[in-house]
């Protein structure tokens, strides 16, 4: 079938990929309907917030485009969608469990992103870098395309996550690990960051002082 | 000459395709003047709206981008630049025409965007997403230079004039009817929703209701 | 070492090169600090300001993104942040000096873009284009990033200054001029362009009269 990808090739770790889209898609739309978007526009500022840190890794990686590859991306989209529209009034109570999709999804991103730009050999820093685009840039186009200044520059600890991420991967890459315990290792380590620095409200400093 | 196309080589698709690049470069330029951009970044602003959903669709295909190969979408740009340059209080009383050149202009750059991902075996959803993307992305890229929401995403059906395109194109090819037929019928259906939406106001509807 | 460059392999045209990129970099940091943003943030929006013209050259030209290829990019924004934190109540008496990398960055970077499309074999407006995107498109990412209308098109001479130099280098080469000459000629011209246009407040037109 021509629209949907093969349901017995997909895997755990594409479970929780999807999970991770479905979230950060769901943070794109209920932003975009915030602004009177129109279902359209929230369709496609959900597909952006979840896909748009890959594409950038991809194009800059030079790779083909993920989310071209499959359409599952475009269906967990839609399946947000769908959520957003029939639970809308509900969604507030949700907001925890969303919350715990969302980090997951950044860790999971943070981990693919850094094994792709490790699987064409390039150096350690472009591997960080990776992980930190994949996990960040689908929510700064989503709020360029809002019209707002991107959250995650003023907000709790989240590139930062990516990044501390992409050391430990490196540090226990280095030290021969077995890829999966470093994965996973990787990927529980930036969930805890996020969550304790959102606890703690945990922030970078900003520079200030000039006039 | 290595400044100007050779004119043997253009057909009667590039003349379209010429007149659509000039009224979107048209509503680029007026927008951005509108902002008191100088006349570089009106130009710059013109361009990016005639060719940046081309853009970006060539780069996710990872092709050649199409306006580094002829020179014609700079000087269509320039062209759009002294038409408004020199008829700017009568523009307005061209609104008419301008619309009819973009609604063409949509439709073609949609087919377009279908078939060249058709030729490179994409799945018909990706060639979809080519056609749509080809024909929003550059009014979304001109609304974000010019620090405004992107009204596409408010306004009357534009996206899905170009979905809905891409799914005849879709049914038709999928039929084996003649492609000059399927082109030419594509490129019609996508003018003829334009034009019934802007004419009797049709929208989606906005989610709602979340606080 | 696989987080540092050979330092061996640097040449003159490298540090050049690093000081405009220290100087972009400082003001792409300067004005998301402004805006609040905070450490991290400030570092990503420097860094996006000195690299991020080149990243979409090397993107259109479908080259390796070169701030992949060396590390010193980043060390270059990380040693701007530096000097922004440790120095930030005398920048202001430093602004003369930070205007004068900015230029000689801007010449660099239109000589590099030009380069890089001419190596490739394509016809001179793209290597103007390319000249002038690699010299431009950071501090217009950068204002998109800031939530602000880019700046560059309603300030005095920019672009302009890039597609002079470009015309320039492409008379010069025409001419068969030594290669050497017509870089120093081109980024020296350019570099002439901003600090006459600055200095008198040269400006182009804005287009206006519409309603």
């Amino acid at each position: 079938m021509f629209l949907f990808d093969d349901l017995a090739d997909i895997q755990l770790v594409d479970v929780i990929e999807m999970l991770g889209t479905v979230a950060f898609a769901i943070s794109g739309i209920r932003l975009a309907s915030a602004k009177r978007f129109d279902w359209f526009g929230a369709i496609v500022v959900g597909f952006v917030t979840a896909v748009g840190g890959g594409t950038l890794r991809d194009l800059l990686l030079n790779v083909p485009v993920f989310w071209m590859q499959a359409s599952r991306y475009i269906w967990c989209t839609v399946l947000a969608f769908l959520i957003v529209l029939c639970f809308r009034k509900f969604l507030v109570h949700l907001n925890n469990t969303i919350f715990w999709f969302d980090c997951i999804g950044l860790g999971l991103f943070a981990v693919v992103g850094y094994e792709k730009a490790l699987s064409l050999d390039f150096p350690v820093w472009v591997c960080i870098a990776m992980a930190t685009i994949t996990g960040i840039f689908g929510g700064i186009i989503r709020d360029i395309l809002i019209n707002e200044i991107p959250i995650i520059f003023t907000q709790e600890l989240y590139a930062v996550a990516c990044i501390l991420g992409g050391l430990l991967f490196s540090i226990l890459y280095y030290l021969n690990i077995d890829l999966v315990v470093i994965e996973i290792a990787t990927a529980v380590f930036v969930v805890i960051i996020r969550i304790v620095a959102t606890k703690y409200h945990l922030r970078l400093p900003i520079l200030k002082g000039e006039d």
